[in-house]
């Protein structure tokens, strides 16, 4: 019934495959539910500069700005004698849409399927219960250089009397920390309550501020418990009691290397979807990117062997935060259960017993399962 | 037949209790090899601080330069309330005796004893072979403002018209890579053979020199296999594939948080010790400070709770590194080793069927079966 236009950039290395499993799955809810689905293909990545010079044309940008969603897959990276002197890179096809449409709260669900307990390297006694959420910070922090706070360059390799050096600069505003911060105590609320706010704060002056902030904003919300972690200690929790988080809150770095590490509890990251949010709204939603955390994986690209769960579950983000669209959104996740039930796998989550098939068999398999 | 002399800064929390024991050690280990030891007991942390209103002193950072070695406990943290304004803060003194004595390499291996894998999170079949150990980066980056080198203060918090902004650096110099990357380079050349450098070069300038330098260095070590990994990476095949490490080399803040994860690989981090090594030679090895890689644990301090095993392995290490007794440092590393397969654990590494004892038994034992 709704009339919605999705911009998918599948870009790099498995990102194809596997955002062509999570369209099928968009196109047949909508076909299911009644809804209007226009969608729009661009490039990004290695892909974009193959083909435009640029790892994400202006017009690109602007047809992701009149969508109400963007499907992503992944992004490659130039090998490594093309890095060196590269000025185009790849990454900044992310960077961009990350920065310029103010996508901050990057939502990364870690909830292990029992049925794959298995497939983890964790003994399932440990995995009891995990049902956790990422908020991370995507829109600041070591990743962009500030070139208007830091006089000089602040991100850059420079060549001094004594040798060469190279410096980055981990800034971050009020106004950044508390938008973030805030986006992760509303998601508490409808979940278990509790906010667990990672940084170091023993070392970074950033992470003193961020935990002032936290602070101040946890006053609004008096229902919601929360806690400081500091980022070694958050790491070790991971492991060893990861049933202990509901909603976990961090800064772009810290988020990114916890994430994946946290993915490894499910058993394999071709399991962990996203949502990268912002403030603008969509029609029925807010805006936002949605994409597998896994990368690009040029090792297994083409084999038809990379697992479409991640897209798959973007897809039902994509359906939930920026289409409003919840029904969907469950019968999607409720699809990807039910394959996963009835014993198909991927490689990577291969095990005994289990019918191991490719990534166009299990998004098929999915698919299915909808209707 | 030597004639040592040790610093020993017990620290805060639970860091005597540990410290004592490791101390008994080193004692019992001079006496059966008929070695001459000299102790200085000295102040470090909210221990100093509340005794002389410094994190650590300038005559103890006299006494400790006058040593062959530091034998260190832990560092306290301020409560929440009492951080905000505070000039003083316990964690200055490791930052400044990392710092002052140069320490830029710190070893944390990480070995599961197959006597504990059932006390470890992770399926047996998933640690079997995991032998690897760390060369962290302890003596740059996040953790020093680098006032020197960028225009104004490169870390602190700051009012500007939109409110309060925080900034911190991560600044590395050629020689700072350098020297850290050797040593994990001839650290390797002793063992497998393999040198992983983790780093973030898809993001990061410092991690573009890092990986740069990493190549330079590779050229004098051919016998000696080597690959960049991203940090993200990382943190998952520590879970994943802990084994296929050997020598891993990263910059000080990734170093923070991969090497209590790993901690995680033993069961507890109350298993990891640590050394940290600079350029300066005393008598017989390398002057350095060891530390088990576990905080002070307030929560349990003064309960006899504590596992004394980081604390006692870093005594070996202490004698391996700095007195260049290769031997004493086996004795007391197989000493551990018997006490853990006797059965004796401490609440940490607690399972059925375990004999559970406390921080003094737990050393006691260890001890004897030194003799
Ligand atoms: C591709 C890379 C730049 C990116 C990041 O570091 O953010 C990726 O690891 C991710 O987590 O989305
Ligand atoms: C106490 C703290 C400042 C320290 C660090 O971050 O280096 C600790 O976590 C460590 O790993 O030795």
């Amino acid at each position: 019934m709704g009339d919605y236009s999705v911009t998918v950039l599948p870009g790099d290395g498995v990102g194809p495959e596997v955002t062509e499993q999570a369209l099928e799955v968009l196109l047949t809810v909508a076909d299911l539910y009644r809804h209007k689905l226009t969608i729009h293909h661009r490039l990004a990545g290695l892909a974009s500069i193959a083909a435009e010079g640029v790892a994400i044309s202006e017009a690109t940008m602007q047809t992701c700005a009149e969508s109400d969603a963007i499907l992503f897959g992944a992004i490659g990276s130039l090998p490594a004698h093309e890095r060196r002197n590269a000025t185009v890179k790849p990454e900044q096809a992310l960077f961009r849409l990350r920065k310029d449409f103010q996508f901050f709260a990057n939502l990364r669900p870690i909830r292990p399927s029992r049925s794959l307990y298995s497939a983890s390297p964790l003994k399932p006694s440990y995995l009891e219960g995990t049902d956790l959420i990422f908020v991370r910070e995507l829109s600041a922090g070591l990743y962009y250089g500030h070139l208007e706070s830091v006089p000089g360059k602040p991100s850059e390799i420079r060549r001094t009397e004594r040798g060469e050096e190279a410096i980055d600069t981990l800034l971050y505003t009020e106004q950044e920390i508390e938008r973030v911060v805030r986006a992760a105590f509303d998601i508490a609320v409808a979940r278990r309550r509790l906010v667990t706010s990672v940084d170091k704060a023993n070392v970074l002056s950033s992470s003193i501020l961020w935990r002032r902030i936290v602070e101040r904003v946890a006053v609004d919300y008096p229902a919601v418990t929360y806690e400081h972690i500091l980022v070694d200690a958050c790491a070790m929790y991971l492991v060893r009691d990861p049933s202990r988080f509901d909603v976990i809150v961090t800064e772009n770095l810290f988020g990114d290397i916890l994430t994946d590490q946290a993915s490894m509890l499910t058993g394999s990251i071709g399991m962990i979807p996203s949502a990268s949010l912002g403030v603008r709204r969509s029609q029925a939603g807010t805006f936002g990117l949605f994409e597998p955390i896994h990368g690009s994986a040029p090792d297994i690209e083409g084999q038809d062997k990379a697992n479409p769960v991640a897209a798959i579950l973007s897809a039902a983000m994509l359906l939930r935060h920026s289409l409003g669209l919840h029904e969907e959104a469950l019968a999607v996740e409720a699809a990807v259960e039910e394959v996963i039930q009835d014993g198909y796998r991927t490689v990577d989550i291969q095990e005994e017993g289990a019918k191991v098939v490719g990534t166009r068999e299990m998004g098929k398999r999915i698919t299915a399962a909808l209707r």
